[in-house]
């Protein structure tokens, strides 16, 4: 079969490798229909070192089961399965508690452990658990907000709800990228008051414009902390959803929360600390998030997709093909585009 | 009237100092029956450089009303009255939301611009939000119990709402100061499962399983980390509950929450950061807390205080006289005293 390879930073090849197959009798095997390229793909894109054997890469997919193995109970053969980016057995303490990113049996794709979704097959580890059943056809329509269920849609619900997003409160998004304009959708979709985006790109700011964001803030550092300020009365917003991961991006989420507010954080650190007293502590702001249980918010955010009331899918605004793959993570690292589609 | 001042680290003295009085409209006089020596006034007892002017400490009081501004509604002279380490307007928007310590008008004693609470008398602004009126005279057996309401007390159940105790969970509290103390009885009083202590000076241990500690850790470090895996099935805690504020004691809070745990700073951080990725974000691990408002807490936790079912006074292992304050600074620094109660 065909997958992507990550040999190094900026080194992406189509290559063709060992077909997928089933290992674990808790597996199955899903042929690929739709998969996408993610922002965190593009952190070893730019950093990765030189690897002789690769990466396999990818951790969002929807496909089609082609076999599972003699213990899964609750995925079929034929059936149209959304694969978040981590699997998880759905039975263990975390699972049970709607935590399936700490799964005792659990892991990620892509990270060089489990193959990578950016193929034309992938192995699912513990499918029970992880694949979720859709109740539509492979090309229908809504495919491509179905397939942010796996990952972004996911991540910016988790990150609103780390921030405690609710009625009457204004948020702010910090990061315009696919998972920024998912927290958009998620901090409208909870009630949010205000939805204070934080973001240059003309083309993100149109859409979360279209999503819901009632101000735009395009200043960095302290600008933007200073014009968040204006914005609030001089307070800061109430919940703050940290999109990016970087040290700046964090310190101003810390800074632009106001005392007792809230910042969920899903942009992955790249730094190995974050400020612990000022302004975070002497302005009790709790800071919440991580890896985001995307499976355990499809079916609260499913019935949303189905009936048009969000359209995640808007994010990809550019879709090429298996082969095409290493275009789409250079569009994607020149901010050319938003976010990628990969259509088999 | 005679107070204690700080000259630099180690170098307290009980001086006579311009009488406190009325200023603004909003202001009480307050003459102190009750004070206390607080463990985060050995931060400045351990660091602070030479002033050739000083700073006047004390930050818990309980005492008589001497006098009122034009202004003041809610006490009147003669009344028994709780000091809270900060004081607050009671009306603004953080005050409404039970956060006195974000107090648009507010500030905190004996921080080198509002004098402090180890003297004869205090000066106290915004009286109406921040004094509370006792129904107990001032020479009721309570009262150092009650005492703790203006801080340790509120502060431990601070920490242990931002670390989500409640029935059925099992609490970590890291530190055996007085904070770490009251730490265990807000655990027990919430519902608490277990609570495992982290401390090593066996007076403090002993009155920790008084208070309702189920499991002592003596281990530090890493040690201590395995120690508290060991004793919660590899897991950690649900509920952190961080009494200290250094580097050593967060990490050590960090590593022992369990995935989607919680952690309630109230130690004063002492360092700038503290770890931004593993393990609170790969663990979505909520870290939350700060200065306690322990103006709002007191409604909750006076009655259980009256009726004798918490008992947090008995932090109080030393008394003093004013005159006595730097004996007293001494045996907490040494760690000869838990708590040191300054009666007048």
């Amino acid at each position: 079969m065909r997958a992507t390879m990550m040999y190094g930073a900026g080194d992406v090849r189509i290559e063709t490798v060992a077909d997928a197959r089933l290992i674990e009798t808790t597996d199955a095997l899903v042929r690929v229909t739709r998969a996408a390229i993610c922002g965190s793909d593009l952190w070893p894109y730019k950093t990765m070192e030189h690897s002789e054997t690769g990466r396999g890469m990818g951790h969002e997919a929807i496909g089609i089961v082609e076999a599972i193995g003699a213990d899964v109970r609750s995925v079929k053969v034929g059936d149209v399965v959304i694969m978040p980016f981590a699997y998880s057995d759905g039975t263990c303490l975390f699972c049970r508690a709607a935590l399936q990113t700490s799964c005792i049996h659990g892991g990620f794709f892509g990270n060089g452990q489990v193959d990578g979704a950016q193929a034309d097959a992938v192995r699912v580890p513990q499918a029970d658990g992880t694949l979720f059943v859709l109740p539509v056809g492979i090309d229908n329509a809504l495919i491509p907000s179905l397939l942010t269920l796996a990952d972004v849609m996911g991540t910016g619900h988790h990150a609103a709800l780390a921030a405690k997003v609710g009625p009457g409160k204004i948020a702010a998004v910090v990061g315009d990228g696919a998972v920024g304009l998912c927290g958009v959708i998620a901090a409208r979709r909870l009630g949010a008051e205000r939805i204070i985006l934080l973001g240059r790109h003309p083309d993100r700011i149109a859409l979360a414009i279209k999503f819901g964001a009632t101000d735009i803030v395009s200043e960095r550092g302290d600008e933007a902390i200073e014009r968040v300020r204006e914005l609030t009365g001089g307070f800061g917003a109430h919940s703050v959803l940290e999109c990016v991961g970087l040290d700046e991006s964090e310190r101003t989420a810390f800074s632009i929360a106001r005392p007792g507010g809230a910042v969920g954080r899903v942009g992955v650190p790249q730094d190995e600390t974050m400020p612990a007293s000022r302004p975070v502590f002497y302005s009790n702001v709790t800071v919440g998030g991580g890896p985001a249980p995307t499976r355990a918010y499809i079916p609260e955010l499913l019935p949303d997709v189905l009936a048009g009331r969000i359209e995640p899918g808007r994010v990809f605004d550019k879709v090429v093909s298996l082969e095409q793959v290493p275009d789409g993570y250079r569009a994607m690292n020149e901010r050319a585009a938003i976010k990628v589609l990969i259509e088999f």
